[in-house]
């Protein structure tokens, strides 16, 4: 069953029912009421309160039963202890549909969990969809309904943005907010408990939505992270995805065994979560209409490049600084657009990028320029800032705009400055679908944001190759060792383990006497690394356990010695000494896993050795990685420079990386033995075939029978 | 003479004559006269026009000099051709201030900067002071004077924020949104082309000015850096100075032969200059009003414990995440604090931080949340987040905020959402001084700016130490070198010349056979490190031109005999192999200098090695710099945390790092000679008398006499 089926029930209804309905102002079964029929819904309402006979000048209901008509839709907004009994009603009414904006269910405890989870049981034993409880409504602006069905006290202006909100409070403030602005909406959902419908299934129904073209989301959780992945990843596609996460910083510290547990903050799976479905995050609301404004009103940019078109030297500078600021190239102009701006402007006036046609600039001259950098061929997007002089007619300036966005398909983002701010001018640019902006910053970042979307969807869907042929094998000795009560595989035991799913790692060979460690030296080559091993000692570096670069049988005994003496000073009677090959010349990097409460699994790629947590400069992402994935991983960190080549240095093979972090990703998918895993170090070598791991700890859940 | 000498004469004159009035509509020169006596300016305005008899029923006289009456102040809208003209009858007049309006001058470059010349000269002659040219005016709100002497379509409220701005239209913008959100300006100077006053002198005039207790500043360029940091220092201790700079990319890339160089893009002087004299950079006009307005109505937090309470909880989610997320503590609640609140709200409520009394939260339990929350002694600021709900009544809940506020000196920044954006409840706590913003984020961001402010306050002023005994000498020295035709030092007489004044550095000694160097080695004790030096070999590493840890003989034969032939093959011939002990146990740090065209010398600290450029770990502060300042740097770092004891390893002595960057901050001020200087690594040690300079290089200024 999809996941929206039954949602035209509620979102398309020909009957309303509002249980709970009343004519007393300051109600929220007033105002219910009051909104379907003041925003025309285009259906019949039923008003039902047994101790009214009319509502709102429509016959009223004792109960939902009582109504000759069948109802699509029932909002419920009677007390807590009705609900269950009026849900029934509704279920042998037929209803299909149910909205309960009746709060006092799981957001207040137990005992009102058992409420929802008792209310559930019938609903689902109906058959019915239900959107709720604690919520604050639905709407639908298309003519064929026109039902707002919330208590708001902002009628909503029909537009092409479906908006979920997980905070009815927060969702009015947006509805309100966007209303001022002149942002319109096709559908909206306060979801609330989201007992039954939850964002993933909204999406799934917007998705096949002609009227919604852009999708908002307020959230504060995530119900089923991997559902949310699989719809996004295909609407983002074709519909941009703009969503405000919430409750970033309630997860607090978590106990972890792994450098790739301490560097992944719980924020750190939302943001790898909606970048791998193209969804974009904005942090905070006002950002969050800077962006819907352009996306609603305006194409996606095809590029980065952006010419500056401004009357203002000031405005015209700051535009820029904040474009450069935040990425975009503030574009060379194309000769023969220089040409044409030279014979038309004066000579005071600047003709690079920014244009600064000065004060003087007139609507004819603004319509000049706004043609020729459209037509420009190194131009993808325009950013027009104005600021009316006493001289010039601002409505001419807003006109002249008009006129030349109608002759391109490159979007125009505008700031009308100064006494242009809340103008006619203004207005009538907004009316004629440019949005307008009261500074330039949030211009530069708006941009910015629909090239990283226009960046998405060119992006190839993702190669995935299959999982490697070791990696059952590998589950299977895991289980074994966990079921033996095991949760730590360190070392010379972990190394092995990875290695034999097809990640290269250094082996390691145990000396039981220094006589042995000579021989097994002769036998990988010097110099080597030497380490102490011992039953639960995951850091070996901080008790001085590890010894690299011993280069000859002079060093190696000595060192011996060293360690040995070590494990007798911590007490360790199960520690033994092993040698390992050095490698030499490569870069240490850092591959992990740790298992999000929330997210599951996240692989983890960075740069390695012991300063991992010092630099954190690494990068997170979910399972199942494409091969695109990996590839951007290492794109991203800095030390992506020491990995092509620094200062005389070989580039390196980064082919092995990348297998490791596919296969690390095959591994850890479905299989949820592994809670937490660190390949540290890694080293990547110019030569591939001499990379490898050099060290890994695998933490194992508890409990497995 | 101070800075601001003369300029009551422009801000609080008792007559003023504007020379070039009109009485046309959309000229400059009607729109100053027009402002003037709309505004209500309590002394007399004087048209000057030869082709009018009156202009807005004042007579008109045909030039200055026939006015009869002394004029404090001309206001110069005049043609450019006639600006030189009339500043010689003012001169002649014996006008005391004159703002030119008027533009045409050095902005369009040099014919126009002749003719500002031309008029400074005049200017001089006669001991005037000017504002522009090409400029938007000036402004003093003070009752005593009531003057607004720009053609600006506001008229700006009074207030307590002396505002000057470089950009007219920018200036223009400010003036009109300030009008919108409620708030005014003490005084507002547009500076132009500052060919006599600039930002400096405004400061140096507002600094004593009682009127103004907040000063904003927007800027393009910096005339005299060190004129600013001296008195914006001094400023910050009693007013905050907030600053929109701008112009941050139009520098571009600089040639550079050290890493310092690389590491310095243009804006990091800016940042240091302002961080170094307390001044608040904010990066968005937007956010200079958010920060305004609170720093305009609310007293600074004593610290960055922050209470948040609301009734809706998605807002308050959102507040929260943003508060945390910029460093704000949000604080755990006093048990007394708790137990009040819980006693007054409904089970449901939720008692911690933030404090979230549910929708049906009344005017009286929002009163006694804030007294409770205002009280509590872990709490240093409040936010207050309300989303009015229809059964509430909003101007009573801003009434009870008002109220509460009366009774505390905390601070109060309130977010009225949804219904509430914009509300008679909203307008009602604006005009009582409490500032509203439309979402909870920007009051987390002006808080945290706040709370910046008051450790600066707090800060001692700086303990600067006397310059090192040797650093005369080591002047001297590079003195001869430079006059020698030398522009870099490198290597051993780097290191020779910066230990010379004080900076330990590992010496390096020269080793002109094999069996020299046995013998170095075996002096200076192995392991050693080998390098090879050679006229004009900057970059070491990448030739292969450094072994580290040769640990005896056959090693130091035979990686000898590598470098030897590594100068061959790159045609070296005055190559020469060098000895140097190894430092091991140490953190490598790198420590820099490089001459910024606009601000001087900027002293970096950062996390050194070979991959310095890549981590980018680093801090810039201007010299001089203190104790204080020294601490800072290191304190930023990412890599403090591996000075400071990490995963086992000893803490290092931090004392050599603080003499090493104190000491060169006195070896480069007032010294310009030196334009580069990288000491990399600077090897830091738990036992600081093993610590030191491993390489440095020093780049000097040509052309010296």
């Amino acid at each position: 069953m999809k996941l929206s089926a039954g949602l035209d029930k509620i979102f398309r209804p020909k009957s309303i029912a509002i249980v709970g309905a009343t004519a007393r102002k300051g109600t929220i079964g007033r105002e219910i009421t009051h909104n379907l029929i003041s925003y025309g819904f285009t259906g019949k309402v039923f008003p039902v309160n047994p101790a009214a006979e009319v509502i709102h000048s429509i016959k009223c209901y004792p109960s939902i039963l009582d109504i000759p008509d069948p109802i699509d839709l029932a909002i419920i907004v009677v007390r807590k202890d009705l609900v269950l009994s009026v849900i029934d009603e509704c279920g042998r009414k037929g209803v299909g549909g149910v909205v309960v904006i009746t709060s006092g269910f799981k957001e207040v405890g137990p005992e009102g969990a058992k409420r929802e989870e008792a209310m559930m049981e019938r609903v689902r034993h109906y058959g019915m969809r239900i959107i709720g409880p604690n919520c604050f409504g639905v709407i639908n602006t298309h003519p064929d309904f026109m039902m707002n069905a919330t208590f708001s006290r902002t009628a909503p202006l029909p537009g092409k943005i479906g908006f979920m909100s997980q905070s009815g409070a927060l969702g009015e403030g947006i509805l309100n907010h966007a209303r001022k602005l002149g942002i319109g909406f096709s559908m909206f959902a306060s979801v609330g408990n989201k007992a039954d419908i939850s964002g993933n299934a909204l999406l799934d129904y917007w998705m096949d939505d002609p009227a919604t073209e852009i999708i908002l989301l307020y959230l504060e959780s995530f119900g089923a992270p991997e559902t949310f992945t699989k719809i996004a990843r295909d609407i983002t596609k074709v519909k941009p995805i703009i969503a405000v996460k919430s409750g970033k910083t309630t997860a607090g510290a978590r106990a972890t065994a792994s450098h790739t547990g301490a560097l992944a903050g719980y924020d750190v799976g939302v943001d790898a979560l909606f970048d791998q479905c193209g969804v974009l995050r904005v942090n905070s609301i006002e950002e969050l209409f800077d962006l819907a404004k352009a996306f609603d009103r305006q194409p996606v940019p095809k590029g980065n490049r952006v010419a500056i078109l401004t009357n203002a030297g000031g405005p015209g500078i700051l535009a820029t600084d904040a474009a450069a600021g935040i990425g975009l190239d503030v574009v060379r102009l194309d000769p023969k657009t220089i040409e044409i701006l030279k014979a038309n402007l004066p000579p005071e006036a600047a003709t690079g990028n920014p244009v600064d046609m000065i004060a003087s600039a007139t609507p004819d001259q603004f319509e000049m320029a706004l043609d020729s950098l459209s037509a420009d061929p190194n131009v993808d997007a325009l950013i027009v800032v104005f600021v009316p002089p006493i001289m010039i007619d601002e409505l001419r300036v807003a006109d002249a705009i008009i006129k030349a966005r109608t002759r391109t398909d490159k979007p125009y983002l505008t700031c009308f400055m100064g006494p242009g701010e809340g103008s006619a001018g203004a207005d009538r640019l907004k009316v004629a679908g440019i949005p307008v902006y009261t500074f330039p910053e949030a211009i530069a970042s708006t941009y910015a944001m629909m090239v990283k979307y226009a960046a998405w969807q060119r992006r190839p869907s993702g190669t995935f190759p299959p999982a490697p042929a070791g990696v059952h094998d590998v589950r299977e000795s895991l289980t074994q060792l966990a079921r033996g009560g095991q949760t730590l595989v360190l070392g010379g035991e972990a190394l092995e383990i990875i290695s034999r799913c097809g990640i290269p790692a250094a082996p390691l060979w145990v000396a039981k006497e220094m006589e042995q460690a000579f021989n097994l030296a002769e036998l990988v080559g010097y110099p080597v690394v030497l380490k102490l091993e011992a039953q639960g000692l995951v850091h070996k570096t901080e008790v001085g356990g590890v010894v690299t670069d011993v280069r000859n049988e002079l060093e190696l005994g000595k060192h011996y010695q060293t360690l040995m003496r070590r494990a007798q000073e911590r007490n360790l009677p199960d520690a033994r000494i092993v040698v390992q090959a050095m490698v030499k010349g490569g870069v240490e990097m850092v591959l992990g896993m740790v298992r999000d409460p929330q997210f599951g699994p996240l692989i983890m790629c960075g740069l390695g050795g012991v300063f991992v947590e010092v630099m954190k400069d690494v990068a997170f992402k979910l399972p199942p990685l494409s091969e695109e994935d990996a590839f951007e991983m290492v794109d991203h960190l800095k030390a992506k420079r020491l990995l092509t080549g620094y200062r005389g240095s070989a580039s390196m093979d980064l082919k092995p990386l990348m297998d490791a972090l596919l296969t690390l990703s095959r591994l850890v998918e479905d299989f949820p033995l592994i809670s937490e895993l660190d390949i540290n170090p890694f080293v990547v070598c110019p030569d591939g075939t001499k990379s490898g791991a050099i060290d890994a700890r695998i933490v194992l859940a508890g409990n497995v029978v």
